[in-house]
């Protein structure tokens, strides 16, 4: 059998599982059982696991410190959905009915804050560079929301802002765990930096093979419906590619600017995005990404964990959910 | 001229402002923008008081370090204002339109974590204590925001559900406060009880007071109108008495339980609320933890600072604002 990029921090895994159900506890149950709801609910787990192999690929041996950090980083990541679906009213959510639908926007927002505190208080447990480095990349992920926000339903979107966007959203935050599980693991500043750009140049990549998704995936397995960006008004990377195309391109405009957008209009708008250049335009940046997260391993010591990094950089560029 | 309660700390309160105003600096504007149109538009900066005055009072010297964490509980208190205005629908604050009017919901959501996340970063570079005594006051913020909840429209709330929603939403946070001071000046485990028994106290009675007032306050020095506890469906302390009169309960019930209560229904029942002794009987508790607080202070020597302590302590009890 070949073993998949995650088999070699299964253990690890398995740990920020249980430091993130544990962490969660309160006396109020609702509180609780909202965070387990949104933890539970799967996802990737991109972000610890990135933070956990740069720190087991830097010889890191304090198992237990990764594993929080790592959590935070995750539980970070799970607040910020509850109250980007409030923002962006988006009704589902790997696979599931979205927080906000099921509890209520009030509960699912204290908890989003309930879930940033309790992420803090772990991260805050590490000293002022780990704290640092953690609220730093927070901060990151409010700047380029609200970025967004100021580009919602511009057809005008110019690709450097797109690429600004995400680097600050997903890019940034999973570079923080690179370097914080390199620092962790004691590493030089050098390898810092080369972590640090692993976990940059990935996270650009996963987020725009995000984008691609919301348009030519498959709405079983990635858990909601496809066209959410493109009926939010969101430019991405494929959108802003493909309203740039001579013969298809006013069309695709032309929906993206309806105030209202219906389904049938995403439909369209998706179909026709999909006979122009856009998503091979798109997939060949991604895969640009891919590249450089790879270059930037390549004075790491050969190590299963280093083989896991290759491969999870693979194997975020050719998922298809 | 009698001094007021913050003249020993006028200086340090101005550093506090610089502190906030400083911090919220940011690439994004309109994320800087709301965070100081929030954080500039007043209010009593009680809790910054009371963590300078407790430092100061127990022999604190480090001025700086405790206007870090003074300007971190006065930011978390700002970032909850935000959200609370998005749950609550509020439409007045501080005699200002609500940042989620003036600036839309998601654009307010969103500066409400970037001032979540600022405030823990100040928070964060201090030790593991601190961290936890910061974090668990935020916890008890978004329990106690949830335990409200679910209390909304419950003419059978019982009074000490209402003590325990502002015991974590306004008490614990100044209590917090009152402590990280006392611990900065190196104060010893009895005197950091005894400060913390006093903001527990103070907070206790200012929310009272803040209830009582959503009832009788001048809607002009409020800043914002009046009634809007009863609109909401809050059963505040004031309220819960009221309910519970005889010849005028029932009638102010009834009008709790519309849904779609008018200006007009919350004019009829706060009419018929102060003709109760619901106000009285919510100043008589008040008082008390007037009392208690000041009580707390008989074991710390005589400074201007305790003397400010008293004064804060009865100027609270007795505003009108």
């Amino acid at each position: 059998m070949v073993p998949t990029w995650d088999s070699t921090i299964r253990h690890e895994l398995d740990l920020v599982e249980e430091e993130m159900r544990g962490s969660v506890v309160s006396e109020q149950e609702l509180l609780t059982e909202i965070s387990l709801y949104v933890i539970g609910s799967g996802g990737k787990r991109i972000r610890p696991a990135i933070a956990i192999l740069s720190f087991k690929a830097c010889g890191g041996t304090d198992v237990p410190k990764v594993v929080k950090i790592a959590s935070a980083f995750e539980m970070i990541h799970a607040a910020t959905l509850i109250h980007d679906d409030i923002n962006d009213h988006g009704d589902y959510r790997r696979g599931r009915v979205a927080a906000y639908k099921k509890f209520g926007t009030q509960k699912a927002l204290i908890a989003g804050d309930f879930l940033f505190v309790k992420s803090f208080k772990m991260g805050g447990t590490f000293d002022e560079r780990i704290v640092g480095m953690v609220a730093d990349a927070c901060t990151a992920i409010a700047e380029s929301e609200m970025l967004q926000s100021l580009y919602e339903g511009d057809v005008d979107a110019p690709v450097d802002k797109y690429l600004k966007i995400i680097e600050g959203k997903t890019a940034k935050p999973i570079e923080a765990g690179a370097r914080v599980g390199a620092y962790l693991a004691k590493a030089d500043e050098a390898r810092i930096d080369q972590m640090g750009e692993y976990g940059l140049a990935i996270g650009m990549a996963f987020q725009i093979i995000d984008d691609i998704l919301d348009i030519v995936g498959n709405e079983k397995t990635l858990g909601k419906p496809k066209g959410v960006d493109f009926v939010d008004g969101k430019p991405t990377l494929p959108l802003i590619f493909a309203m740039a195309d001579a013969e298809h391109g006013p069309e695709i405009k032309r929906l993206f600017l309806k105030p209202d957008k219906s389904h049938q209009d995403a439909e369209e708008a998706l179909a026709l995005v999909v006979r122009t250049d856009a998503i091979a335009q798109s997939r060949r940046l991604a895969r640009q990404y891919t590249d450089k997260a790879k270059a930037a391993l390549s004075e790491l010591p050969d190590t299963e964990y280093k083989a896991s990094m290759v491969k999870l950089a693979d194997a975020l560029a050719e998922r298809d959910t």
